[in-house]
């Protein structure tokens, strides 16, 4: 999407045909920072230091850094030290060992002269599936959107949305924006509410500066806000995204979102949930028994922030001596979500729906 | 409650017999400094700069602000000076208000020769008053934590909270977590779940430290989080505390505080609110008539904290450029309260109970 008045992707191939570009996500929202991927080693570095992040985004980055490694050397040796180097960055991204399987399953069997060329051609289209996957979410969500400016015949449509979904997670467009970008492009008149999200503050922090560099209407909320907002007929709909959908349809995702599909539900504001069908885990009948991530007492204790006189400095914002909870995420029961907005269109989230939407995944095609 | 084992009010009069200490509120959770104030001046500057703040405390402390007055020069116009001075500090507080109509009403008709002794006397009655009532509140509220109690035997109580309802808002022990302290100070086992309270963070940085240094169990909690705990079983009940209760038991309070209530009433969590007496308005039928403060949006884009190196340091942790909203209440419906808890017992959420425990109120007594 845009920055600046430009269209960025979150990575991409450089002009000179070998080196790779990506966004240093570790210095927004406050520095605009292009990093040069040149190595396997240096994307390996990219997605260990979070400078990358988000599953699509990671898997992406993955694939770049084995054609990285076959520029360098296509040899045998080489592809099995990258594919070891690049899976241990982030050991339980489902997408990381996804993008480098499908790597290693077209490269091995050519030979190395022609590996460079294959392995470049091969991340290019594992970079364009995640942006095809994620247009095709944002035409299913933009019908959800444009029935509801239907019914406010011109009037702005309020959107609410939870973390960072967003365009940086992914390759381009996001999942639970894309099809906030799709109605904006398209002229319709937009605004969407962006929690703060804490602890990580990742609606204010990426959120709000890829919809402002987009120029789509925003107002960052604490997250305490949303219900106050949806009690006053000032949130149309619900978008957010998920890390993990189990059979049943509940959803896992960035904690909070529960509070805000439960004010949904109270005053029949539709809640959605934006995803690539490789979210939903089949293997996991019912979302309580997703294991619930608990996090670094830092990410609640301090904040880094940019200082009066520009500097960016890191705080601690609690008092020394209290104890800390830091549950990364939590799960909203399929019965608070309206529907899933799916590469294949908008599913109910239950398990014969999901079923009869993605019979390949459950062994029953 | 306790500070360093030692025991404080959040106002007090000093051994010199006329001087008044007070605990200066915008250094903490950082720094414990006692504040001397000495004239009707240095009150009304303690209330108007936040030295103190809390409707009970900001009566005290305008109670005080007129003894002061009175120590100085007991003469007709030195008191009506200190009373326009001090109602100027805070135009909405109602306990302001209150306060100096009260020593008005009592200084007013004496000789000056007796107006110091007999506006100390009030002073202290107002104060302890205060103390009287959050006292009372702790018997009826800690009848409903023993009930609980009873169930787990022996196993703790877990308790939420949000925002600062403690005894730094009040002159000692705070309206919800007076049942707390009571609670805690008779040995059963209690843990308090601690929501920051964004964006002024008054739960991490007031109601942890009380909680911390009166030695009472607690955990920090970032607000999206409560749910989350509710679902898995870690909360046994929540007390908040309210900025003003309507007639049909509709209440007011911090925002966010209607999410935890939606939250307990979907995983059958009780949800109490404390609360004085004079916080019920009976002049508003409904808590929809309530107005809701918008508040600075430098509360929300700004942080203050201590840096590495000990230093206080204000931090931008929102990027430049997105609007913000930032709403200082929220309304949870009646029907989402278990309980009232007041100075007179535990009362039903709705306008017949209100009535019946408060017959004074309505002018049907």
């Amino acid at each position: 999407m845009k920055v600046d008045g430009r269209h960025f992707r979150s990575i991409w191939l450089e002009p000179d045909g070998w080196s790779v570009g990506a966004i240093d996500q570790r210095r927004l929202p406050h520095e605009f920072v292009i990093a040069s991927l040149t190595s396997a080693e240096e994307a390996a570095d990219a997605i260990q230091t979070m400078l990358v992040r988000g599953a699509p985004l990671i898997g992406a980055t993955a694939a770049y850094g084995m054609a990285l490694a076959m520029h360098a050397d296509p040899s045998d040796v080489a592809l099995d030290r990258a594919y070891k180097l690049l899976i241990a960055t982030r050991p339980t991204a489902i997408n990381l060992k996804w993008a480098l399987d499908e790597m290693a399953a077209v490269l091995r069997p050519l030979a190395p002269s022609v590996r460079r060329e294959a392995a470049y051609k091969r991340a290019a289209e594992i970079a364009d599936e995640d942006v095809g996957i994620n247009q095709a979410i944002g035409s299913h969500g933009l019908e959800v959107i444009e029935a509801i400016a239907a019914k406010k015949a011109g009037g702005t449509i309020n959107i609410l949305t939870h973390c960072n979904a967003g365009w940086l997670a992914t390759v381009d467009w996001g999942t639970a924006t894309a099809p906030i970008y799709r109605a904006h492009d398209m002229g319709l008149s937009v605004h969407v509410w962006v929690d703060e999200t804490r602890p990580r503050n990742q609606g204010a922090s990426l959120t709000a500066w890829e919809l402002g560099h987009h120029g789509v209407p925003h107002t960052i909320i604490p997250d305490n806000t949303g219900g106050h907002l949806m009690q006053h007929g000032m949130v149309d709909l619900a978008i957010v995204g998920t890390d993990r959908v189990a059979a049943n349809g509940d959803v896992c995702n960035k904690i909070g979102t529960y509070l805000k599909a439960l004010a949904a539900r109270d005053n029949s504001v539709p809640f959605y949930v934006a995803l690539p069908s490789p979210t939903i885990d089949f293997s996991i009948n019912d979302g309580r028994e997703i294991p619930i991530e608990q996090r670094a007492a830092s990410e609640v204790t301090h904040m880094s922030g940019r200082t009066a006189d520009g500097r960016i400095e890191m705080v601690r914002v609690v008092p020394e001596g209290s104890p800390i909870a830091n549950y990364g995420f939590d799960v909203t029961p399929a019965r608070l979500v309206t529907g899933l907005i799916t590469e294949r269109g908008v599913v109910r989230p239950d398990h014969a729906a999901l079923a009869s939407a993605f019979p390949e995944r459950t062994g029953r095609r």
